[in-house]
């Protein structure tokens, strides 16, 4: 039995967490979860899956709980604090990390200086902080187990090879909503439409970064600090179909990929069997004959310029890409908030990043006051 | 430095494997080696790699070379016991097999009782006598290490598994240089033909094997050996382009693949450098882009009755597979002599086996003695 701390239980990475709870209740256990503000659900999963600790985003989400089960004996909290306490709570041996945005680095990072293991779907954590979240897991000496999808195609590539003969990272891109469109006709897209992924039901904000390329950079930084390369062996290709869900290339030459259909549940479920497997029998089996044609197709940077930013600010370092995951944070919320156009995104990011200057090996402090900066930065373009 | 003993040097395997060794001067040395009748080609072999021991096939080159090079201390023998004796030459630690059929059989086998790994590229061995291989590989504790690109790719798929997670392996099938034309397109097909591989340049006994869809039938029985599964969990899969060598399905549906350009040096490297890898910088990188599409297409058993045959063949054990495999080398050797036609080749492995009761778990002398009858029996088809 496996105890796991839940972040983020409520959102899409988290549902499927607790399908995968559901489907193996002699394996897993949730023993501390948070909620956001979709109460309903937590309540669901409160009666579920009987969590010890329960953390939710308001002050007012937690009384209403609190009272609700007043005879159970679970420990209510709730904010930020609450959220750290449930990451780090006694008897969870992994965390989960499915909360959305760079808050999941904090809570993170205390998790493993309490030695958890952590399944890490919050790629804006290793962004905005990576040096410092990869320097505190080997000090700690605890697994970081990716849970996207990418990262755990290459994770389980690399299983059995040495690092020393890896040639370079392929990370697969779909291309998101907008594939098809040329930038003159992303001028006018609007919130619905980006929000229609042709291959992925994920969450808005993660949905919303696959259409403008980010989330590819946001993986290609999340890379190059969970497998420790540099950004010239890291490649992505357009592969319309999402079946070959990323690919490592050694220097024999020799190619090894990871395929499924586009289910979550299967890298979510491998990090938290890892090293070892289990049964996903609801899961479709991938069918390569019935699909028929697979499509590669090289990347456009010209038409993905986000793409471009996240290279570059990866290049850069220090807090660079604190930068473009604060700017992309905030000018995809006000795109969701019909504030700005799909295309004022990228003109943000870019005057955001422009407007920076590095600084090297930053510690949390300097992280936290340059993300909100860059915030605020970026809340003088919205209307 | 590790000592090879390269059975079959001058055939395309082992010319191969001599360009392996060409490029890891430091790495690898050819101790002991076997060659057929191209004695030019062994000539330059001897000179270039200096090995100490020389076995070819007819008592008149042996006497040749033996006076040629009377000066350099190298032993040279010939025939059937040359094989055997340079399989077990002492120095060598692996011998790779790349002769052609099933006379690769008991120079195997003695390689393996000496405690010899094997990269085994004769598959008619392990078809022929799989279960005896099997057995003494396991008793001495060697390594049997796969050199087709398919099992390779398995191999390499398997790296960091658990075997009781696999749900099937999906060898992939190019089709053969015939992939594109009908049955009746094939009644008056030439040996030229059938020679001309789309993807692959190999020998000619084995392009004609992918012709007839029997080569894969031999791998799928060399699969259910190497990886110990039954044959319901050995799918193939048609897909032209070869550039997915094989790939694995575990039980939580996730898929591993080895892809690459056609290039067999990569999986014979793999087998002499595993479990790590070396450069091959010779090599031609896999660019999807370039490749544009991959395609995928349902296995047609009634247009390929050789690989139903396999199977059949197969799951009834015993002498059953080597009655397939003398069957198809004498019926292939038939066909490239003009002997018979294409299209007869399917029809005489059929008869074979309708003519033949399997003999459970058969030992060496009966596997030898239904190979020769069979062979006898195709004959008797012959112009």
């Amino acid at each position: 039995m496996k105890y796991i701390s839940l972040l983020g239980a409520t959102g899409s990475i988290g549902r499927q967490t607790a399908d995968i709870v559901r489907e193996h209740p002699g394996q897993f256990k949730i023993v501390a979860m948070s909620a956001g503000k979709n109460i309903g659900l937590a309540r669901q999963y409160i009666e579920e899956f009987q969590p010890e600790f329960v953390s939710v985003q308001l002050r007012e989400d937690y009384q209403t709980l609190k009272s609700e089960y007043s005879s159970k004996g679970i420990t209510f909290t709730y904010g930020d604090e609450g959220l750290a306490e449930a990451a780090v709570h006694d008897k969870a041996e992994i965390l989960v990390n499915a909360v959305m945005g760079s808050v999941g680095l904090y809570p993170t990072l205390e998790a493993i200086r309490a030695k958890k293991d952590i399944a890490i779907a919050n790629k804006e954590t290793l962004v905005t902080a990576g040096h410092l979240v990869i320097e505190e897991a080997k000090k700690a000496g605890v697994k970081l187990l990716p849970v996207d999808s990418e990262h755990s195609a290459i994770f389980q590539a690399l299983q059995g090879e040495r690092k020393k003969n890896i040639e370079r990272l392929i990370i697969t891109a779909s291309g998101g909503s907008f594939r098809d469109r040329t930038r003159e006709e992303l001028k006018e897209v609007t919130v619905a439409e980006a929000l229609n992924h042709p291959n992925w039901s994920m969450g808005a904000k993660i949905t919303i970064d696959s259409a403008s390329m980010m989330n590819k950079g946001l993986e290609v930084i999340e890379a190059h600090w969970l497998f420790d390369l540099p950004y010239e062996k890291i490649d992505v290709l357009l592969h319309k179909e999402s079946i070959i869900h990323s690919m490592v290339e050694f220097h024999d030459s020799s190619v090894m990929a990871q395929l499924g259909t586009p289910d979550m549940r299967v890298p979510i479920q491998y990090a938290l069997t890892y090293p070892d497997r289990l049964p996903l029998s609801s899961s479709k089996r991938l069918n390569l004959a019935e699909a028929g044609k697979l499509h590669f197709l090289e990347m456009d940077f010209a038409r993905f310029p986000c793409l471009q930013y996240a290279y570059d600010a990866g290049k850069t370092g220090g807090t660079m890409p604190t930068v473009l995951n604060a700017a992309n944070e905030a000018a995809v919320a006000g795109f969701l908030a019909g504030r700005i156009t799909f295309l004022e995104i990228e003109a943000i990011i870019k005057k955001a990043l422009a407007n920076h200057t590095a600084i090297p090996i930053p510690d949390l402090q300097i992280i936290r006051e340059v993300d909100i900066e860059t915030r605020q930065f970026v809340n003088t373009f919205m209307k």
